[in-house]
């Protein structure tokens, strides 16, 4: 077996993984997507010269007539306007509306004062009725105010977005308002997780001596739906060569990539490393990294499609989680058309010292907190052990090297994971993002 | 119509809002919801003494024999363990196996010289025959070694969570390993969004004259996938009260919340602000801050089933997310059984002056950076206008107070809010969760 630095394991898995192929989707389901087409804006907008306010359409030079302007008509929102504003006169006109020929500005209502109130006027009435008959308005306006000029916003045949644009809110807003029902992007993969070992039990069951319930599919299904990986399956195959290849089969028909835990290492028994032993397809490697030394990385010929990208993680619960953020994100983002899938990386300060005797890098499950605009991490008590209650609290990766590890208030670098707790919406930038570890 | 800060009126929609009935959910589908329950281990963890490596199992005392020990078995995770290691004598171990009587030490492959190489055994022999004679294992051994103790993980009967614990990765992986196939928690609420106007044309449809196409149903829906809610209904309604209503009612039905964008100021054909004029069901509000100053708070009592909460938005697109971010976002929140609706708020540097003559709170759209462990936030030149190209690239809602505005270089407060671009997957907590907006 092959021993490699994280950076060249990295390499080594990135180098099987491709953007997926685009398609087009509607906009109301292309959130949290990457373009891959570029975009034009194929009108202006405004499309036309509209009211920013509700109130009068007038002619600015008329404003501060003492006996006030006679109002000629009405014109709401989406209303074709056919009404003109002439010397004298206004148009009462909603947010939105288009602007009367002959106005230059619009007076808010809550300047004007109006000859008979709106509320006296039963909603019922006609329309004309409902037209108060002159506007006093005192202030002096400068012309132009309070209307929205056509392509003030967007320019038509003007660029929107280049493609690998990623879209949020804002974007779908945009989208939508050039009157995109679709778009072409970068579909989310799908990812099927099978969970290898004759000792794994699914969660509900009563648990036989000598077996543990699999969570292993249950947290790496989690980070996947957090990296926008699309969940294809999610079960357990047992430790024989047969039932894993079956499965293997089976999920690769439907995924675009195919992740396992368990089974990774060299013994007798690890299926998963020995799958393809005699063949170029899979490849087991030991990463120079603590927890999760083994890695398998390979292609998936079974299926008919195409070959399938397949990661095969350790089967201890933290190390697959430690595999999974250092190998399966970033194949998860490229996938994806992200071009930057380093991960979010601060520089923090050891609460605590962290030794490192194992002699290659280690990673340690963190709280991050911060004091006075620095970030401080620390194992919570909980961080020292390889168990599952080291995982409760820990929203970082931190990196202690191989030489000795970190003394309590000696600087250190904390990958960003949110693992424990709910995802934030939204974060200031990290301090940069890159590989969290050198060679 | 009264008139009331931003704080006021957050307090108006929350008082309307309370936490969802909880439910039972597959720990498969509990990913970023809220506990209901108090989760106690109804297993120790691990289970049983458990080998941390692939290796063999030994008596510490009994290492550095020059003639080896004899292998009298193989454990393999899963496995019933049966055999006994007696004095002078070693049991092969895959990692996860159960330790067999007699063993107070793992040691590991690498360490240890064996008389047949494995490879040499085809895989195909029976399990005994694979068994190496003897093991030579030169370094010294502390009992103890790679044995993980049943219980030193989890105690059985321990208290894991607290309802209110919000479930991350870990947590669900933690789950899956004491068993849960399912678990109590707060559902996602469903949420309809309305966008009303006669104005409004689906994107995809031609644009008539004085048309526009709705953006502000597809941004509001966007931001509540963001949130955690569950769209029930996206699609317009026209600008009358029959419609308006017939269309609530029906959406009521499926929903625990509902959203409307437009008619919520007091233009003669802001339907959305008069359908329960008459009635105490429907608030229009006028909230003093820009953009955003309409909002429309009640009931819709419409439903059979139950009164179902109603948020009127503004029409104006940018006025309808900062209304989102202001008064929705937290009220899912609040549904979703998060404890903490507080925005994450940071302290950044002015990039360049903001000037703010309106008299009210401006909330505006900004990029956010960082330098040298300090924020600093910029309008990107967008910023400044209030159409839709001011949302793009923007990830802050930087607070302008009334008094004047803020200098270049001087602090400014800024919500994050993430419309720009893909959401981060995790994020050092904020310098602080709390109302940007101060009274």
């Amino acid at each position: 077996m092959i021993a490699v630095t994280p950076n060249i394991a990295l390499d080594r898995v990135l180098e099987r993984i491709e953007v997926l192929p685009d398609q087009e989707r509607p906009i109301g389901d292309a959130l949290d997507h990457i373009l891959s087409e570029e975009v034009h804006s194929p009108i202006q907008i405004p499309s036309f010269d509209n009211s920013a306010v509700d109130g009068y359409a007038v002619r600015a030079s008329d404003i501060g007539e003492s006996q006030g302007l006679t109002v000629v008509g009405d014109v709401r929102a989406g209303d074709l306007c056919t009404c003109e504003v002439a010397q004298g006169t206004a148009v009462r006109v909603m947010t939105g509306a288009a602007i009367p020929t002959g106005a230059d500005a619009v007076i808010p209502y809550e300047r004007t004062r109006e000859t008979s109130e709106l509320e006296d006027v039963p909603e019922s009435a006609p329309m004309t009725t409902r037209i108060p008959g002159r506007v006093f308005i005192e202030d002096e306006v400068a012309a132009g105010v309070n209307i929205r000029r056509a392509g003030e916003d967007v320019a038509e045949g003007s660029r929107l977005f280049r493609p690998g644009h990623a879209l949020g809110p804002s974007e779908i807003a945009v989208l939508a308002a050039i009157g995109r029902a679709t778009v072409r992007v970068i579909p989310k993969p799908k990812v099927a997780v099978v969970a290898t070992g004759d000792e794994l039990v699914d969660p509900g069951a009563e648990l036989p001596p000598g077996k543990v319930f699999n969570s292993n599919g249950y947290a790496i299904a989690a980070l996947v739906a957090r990296v926008g990986g699309d969940l294809s399956f999610c079960g357990i195959a047992r430790d024989s060569a047969g039932e894993l290849i079956a499965r293997l089969e089976q999920v690769a028909e439907q995924s675009d990539l195919v992740v396992t835990t368990g089974g990774a290492s060299r013994g007798v028994y690890d299926i998963v490393s020995k799958i393809g032993s005699s063949e170029w397809l899979v490849e087991p490697l030991a990463v120079r990294m603590r927890p999760g030394k083994q890695l398998v990385i390979g292609w998936l010929p079974f299926s008919a499609r195409r070959p399938v990208p397949f990661i095969g993680l350790p089967g201890s619960p933290v190390a697959a989680m430690v595999g999974f953020e250092l190998f399966v994100r970033p194949a998860i983002m490229r996938m994806r058309g992200m071009t930057d899938v380093e991960p979010a990386v601060v520089s923090a300060i050891a609460a605590e010292e962290f030794p490192n005797t194992m002699g290659v890098i280690s990673f340690l499950r963190v709280r991050i907190t911060v004091r006075a605009g620095q970030y401080y991490v620390s194992s919570g008590g909980a961080g020292r052990s390889h168990g599952l209650r080291s995982l409760l609290g820990a929203t970082g990766l931190a990196e202690i090297p191989a030489d000795g590890g970190i003394g309590e208030g000696e600087p250190v670098r904390v990958r960003l994971t949110g693992w424990s707790g709910l995802p934030v919406q939204s974060a200031p930038p990290a301090d940069e993002r890159r590989r969290l570890f050198t060679d």
